[in-house]
């Protein structure tokens, strides 16, 4: 038996930037934002190819979202759905991924990827993941796509690639990952830009689970000390529901990425968007010639460069508007302009329990 | 018996103005717009005190508005309840309400006032308004309560005023009204602001009933036909079903009073508002340090001049708009700068008829 490749997609973050479409118990990957399907089942549809067999495609969620999730996903395997007891970041969810791959295969590889990114050109992204799979599985390397820049983005944090291209993948070298970047300046940003050497870290890591666990070792005892005494075999809920809520909040590229000692990046030739508010949607959905997305029943007149989302079961009558959000659910209501969606989760603290 | 006198509120109307929150069937004067009350409730209220008995109140309206003013006034008398078999203009209400007053007494006085107007001094209003009566009673003419204007509005009607004082009530002149003057282009309508010889035209008459019917008979000889052959006993509603449909749609400035003999005018010393679109309502509600007004369950932060309606049972997130308005009802929601309100009425069109 040759060694298994593992996909595990994080489903649980917050619903706040897609309020008041996203809830709690319903963040982004669980909207149809883009197409009549999840941003969830999108991604499922997008992996499931790249599984040996559908046991080796996993979701990590949390308890809060696993109706949302099995309402998206009926027919997911209810086995390869994980919840995570306790809302940590990245890390514990990479050492979780890491401990269910070594059950499998203690050379297991796997890759661990978030739920709600948009990407296009699904058989190049593919070929580029089973490129990194085979990088990971040659060295000891946690291996990235990272996603060629297309503006000064300041809301991503950065890969500092090397320059010397040790490959080719449909397109997009091979390099090796100097550094990881925090979420720059817009100053910053734009030399980053301008200097080509830099991609978006999108989240994207594949390695092997014995690379993962040594460089826990290394970095983060309780991440290794937490894998090292998972049960390798029968039920580990309720270790998992012991140990995991005493894994530090971290993420997986500070606790271990940052300073781990081989990262290499394939750059994408992959279109790739976090789709990471209001905003951002208008690029995915049909737009008329004033620059006006909307969707369900609005009558607009008038309007320049806003959003109407009518989901609320009721007409919106838009009139003489500019750059305008506005999104009409059956139980809230957001009107807010475009350069102001970043400050909607400073409305949470406001809004009654019963609709957040 | 002395000669009764008999008020007439005309609530009729069409309700696009304040769409969504009016309706076809549910007009401006059936809102709930300043008050826990209807502009419809607000005017019987302020007009009943003048009513020698409660007979001598009586409210105009159509067969469509009739469920909607008898839940608003449950306890109005059902045969002061006239609804008019078809949508006309003031005129025909005019002649109307003549003929209804000519079954009381020959010598029958009226007023006929909108039931939408906001007023305030309800004493010195109806000491105005009884003086007016007054007038009326001792000489064939027109009686009006002219405002002073507060700003070149161009929607309302004016009225150029003579400059000889004939007498003076609570504060107000008694003044010839020496000619109509329709809505007129914001340059002129500064001129009259300047002039102080204009007064805006609220829509509230008195006249004898013989003097209508004098003038209906000069100017207009339907309408005078329609009076002289209404019932002077019994049942009227087949006459008024047969008969009112063929008046002609015309109002009672231009049918009757721009080129009436007389016409005197009061001028108003009681604060009025025609309330005409969304964005006279903030003067009437409480406001925020930074011009915002909000009702129901708003959630606003970081909003500027801004007007939010939440009547539709679910809250608002508003968040950094400025001069914008926001009503959301139960089954449709607006969005549109103030200075867009006057265009609702266009996208009247395109709505469903549902929600008309």
């Amino acid at each position: 038996m040759s060694a298994p490749f593992l996909l595990f997609i994080m489903a649980g973050g917050s619903g706040e930037r897609f309020w008041p479409l996203s809830r709690k118990n319903k963040p982004k990957h669980l909207l149809r934002l883009i197409s009549p399907k999840t941003l969830l089942e999108e991604t499922v549809q997008r992996l499931k190819p790249l599984a040996g067999k559908p046991a080796d495609l996993l979701i990590l969620t949390n308890h809060e979202q696993i109706p949302g999730v099995r309402k998206a996903l009926p027919r997911f395997p209810k086995a390869s759905l994980v919840a995570e007891p306790a809302k940590r970041d990245t890390a514990p969810a990479a050492a979780l991924a890491t401990a269910l791959a070594l059950r499998r295969h203690p050379d297991a590889i796997l890759a661990l990827l978030p739920a709600d990114a948009v990407i296009g050109k699904h058989p190049i992204f593919r070929a580029q993941l089973a490129a990194a799979v085979r990088a990971a599985a040659a060295s000891p390397s946690f291996v990235t796509l990272g996603i060629q820049p297309s503006y000064p983005a300041t809301g991503f944090g950065y890969l500092h690639l090397g320059q010397k291209t040790l490959g080719q993948v449909r397109g997009g070298p091979f390099l090796r990952v100097k550094r990881f970047v925090e979420k720059p300046s817009l100053a910053k940003a734009k030399g980053y830009l301008r200097s080509g050497q830099y991609a978006w870290n999108a989240g994207i890591f594949v390695w092997k689970a014995s690379t993962f666990l040594a460089e826990a070792r290394r970095q983060q005892p309780a991440l290794a000390s937490f894998i090292e005494k998972f049960p390798r075999k029968g039920s580990f809920s309720r270790y998992l529901g012991r140990e995991f809520p005493k894994l530090p909040k971290i993420s997986v590229d500070y606790a271990i990425m940052e300073k781990a000692r081989s990262v290499l990046a394939v750059k994408a030739a992959f279109p790739w968007d976090d789709v990471g508010s209001w905003t951002a949607l208008p690029a995915h959905l049909p737009t008329d010639k004033r620059g006006n997305t909307v969707r369900g029943p609005v009558l607009s007149m008038e309007n320049r460069n806003s959003l109407a989302l009518a989901e609320g079961g009721r007409p919106i009558a838009l009139l003489g508007t500019e750059n305008l959000v506005v999104v009409d659910t059956p139980d809230a209501l957001l009107v807010c302009p475009k350069d102001k969606v970043q400050d909607v989760k400073k409305l949470m603290p406001l809004l009654p329990q019963t609709v957040i």
